[in-house]
């Protein structure tokens, strides 16, 4: 194992300790789904190394009967299913926010603190119907499945191991996974080997990594992660003096999207220009358009979609536009099932931890004669 | 019966013939639950006076066994359930976008384009139970549930009687309703009688009046006001040689608002001002804030949400902002439970036909010494 935890030489580091990294848009950019040397990697304290064979999940709360499973129990009992995920942090695009007004002690994120893979395992639904946990039906908002990990962060107040919890009523759809293959491989380390949480359309803080015990309770988890950070503070709140509770909790992904080519402040022949990049509807909601505009939102083309592969997976894209010599505001906005689109300046979503950055991407280019 | 179909005298009127009618921002703001004298009303053809003793609903298509049920045997074999649900036109704020540039031959809705009622009735679901349909699982987006009306509308091409479809997963959802009371009382003849679909979430287009059949097949309805209209072109297209399947199917609702006092273009007092209005986050997401400006987006202040009755209603909202004498514009902007924000401007969001206006609202005011 080495310091760069299998990562490609060219990742931008935004910590070693906790070990923060994303893909540079070229490498996002180069394929639909994000090879595993590629994905990008949030931390939020040591990256564990658990022994598969000793390791166990213990199922216990709000259950009928508890369980404590091998990995081996949980590949035999249980049917596989496979799914094509994005994952995206919360904080994902933050420079841009933070382009507005500086977030003391956050990572700059810029457009790669999202990646997508197709993830194997096992249904969470179907783990917390052996324990006797079943959607009774209604909303289920008020029972809540939380994750426990067995890895302490020092920035939680006070330090303690990570978790989170999502609602029943999500945790028990067929998408949410417990999954211990990524793109085809068993899970390595620092992606939560051997059994990690994937739920698609949520923000990756719920996809929690070394995944040890699942508590099936009522209310949202109370760990440092889900009741005080990776909420969204309004405008004026103190994120040092905030509370548990202060601001909107963070669940289900807003619609966004980035421009990964051209990269911002370059320089491009005049002519035709391909621009291209991601888009992703989060929440179980499709991408439904994506506009391109050459002149900083004068004029619009619409872009090409890439495959779809279903409503937990983002969309690439790609547009053509002609630009004349000079320079040129390149503008993306994408629009899901709703018609909802994505808001147009960052300036209006700023928010103390510089969460949620889903303002229209904008690159400057020079176009020149070759 | 009157003219006015039992609506409030007060009402803006679009057209007598087919009825298409909105209250006033001051009507509509006065209480949380809208009257029935106050309720907007959209149609698209003659309003049909059905009788309730002959009147039946067909149950057929895809289904395991065909019904034919009178509307005293629906009351019989079916619990009755009651919805708090927000209906939305999707041309709702439509003047908005005419201000960008001329929608011809679409009514200039303005913020009344929405109402909310309690709805009664039973659950689609448990009908089509009877009908041997159900929900096998996944995300059954290819199964389509149709209904079907009798009153033939002149404006599709050719003309037809009014129908539209849901996706099986949504029309087996508990929100669903086929109602018969609307506040209490037996629905009137401009709101369905007998029976209506009620599809909380979703565009009214698809909470079809006078319901007479309903279809499960497979895709969605060929029906003008769904393969035709109902549709978000993009912005070049010619909504006059738009085929079907152009554009966007509408479905759920996006995030939107409304400033329903001050009036835009009024007077009032210098010094402290209330501004109230609805936010409406459709498609069973939830309002999680509400920003207020009383200076075009420099600064904001955060609303007080009233009364919460669940996702399918609106949110009333309230902010105090202070002026100084002179003209000011106020401006709103809400996020929902993903801390997805309106997009702030029209232009962006100006289509042919004029739908999903969910652009921040404002209001200019003149602010003087009294």
């Amino acid at each position: 194992m080495t310091t760069s935890w299998g990562k490609r030489a060219d990742m931008l580091v935004h910590e070693e300790e906790p070990f923060n990294a994303e893909p540079t848009s070229a490498a996002l950019a180069a394929s639909y789904l994000t090879p595993t040397d590629t994905f990008y990697s949030r931390n939020h304290g040591p990256i564990p190394t658990l022994d598969r064979g000793t390791w166990r999940l213990d199922v216990d709360g709000l259950v009928d009967i508890r369980l404590r499973l091998s990995l081996a129990e949980l590949q035999d009992r249980f049917e596989e299913h496979v799914v094509t995920a994005t994952v995206q942090c919360a904080g994902n695009r933050r420079a841009g926010l933070i382009a507005v007004r500086d977030i003391p002690g956050e990572d700059p994120w810029q457009d790669g603190a999202t990646s997508t893979a197709v993830w194997a395992g096992i249904r969470l639904a179907d783990v917390l119907a052996e324990a006797g946990v079943t959607q009774a039906g209604g909303e289920a908002d008020e029972t809540h499945v939380a994750f426990q990990a067995p890895d302490v962060s020092q920035l939680a107040r006070p330090s303690q191991a990570y978790g989170g919890s999502i609602p029943l009523a999500k945790a028990t759809r067929p998408e949410v996974l417990l999954a211990w293959s990524m793109n085809g491989e068993a899970l390595t380390p620092v992606h939560g080997a051997p059994l990690r949480v994937v739920v698609p359309g949520w923000i990756g803080a719920r996809s929690v990594k070394w995944l040890e015990r699942i508590i099936v309770r009522h209310g949202p988890s109370d760990n440092y992660f889900q009741s005080v950070a990776y909420r969204l503070l309004p405008p004026d709140a103190d994120p040092d003096t905030a509370g548990p509770g202060n601001g909107l909790s963070l669940g289900p992904i807003a619609l966004n999207s980035a421009i990964l080519s051209p990269a911002d402040d370059s320089t491009v022949s005049a002519g035709a220009l391909a621009v291209s990049g991601y888009a992703f509807a989060g929440d179980g909601r499709r991408v439904a358009r994506v506009d391109v505009s050459p002149d900083g939102g004068h004029t619009w083309v619409q872009a090409d979609l890439g495959p779809d592969r279903g409503p937990w997976a983002w969309r690439l894209w790609r547009a053509q536009v002609h630009l004349a010599a000079g320079d040129a505001l390149l503008v993306a906005q994408a629009w899901d099932g709703t018609a909802a689109a994505q808001p147009s300046e960052a300036e209006h979503l700023w928010n103390p931890k510089g969460y949620v950055n889903n303002a229209c991407p904008r690159a400057r280019v020079h176009a020149v004669h070759r």
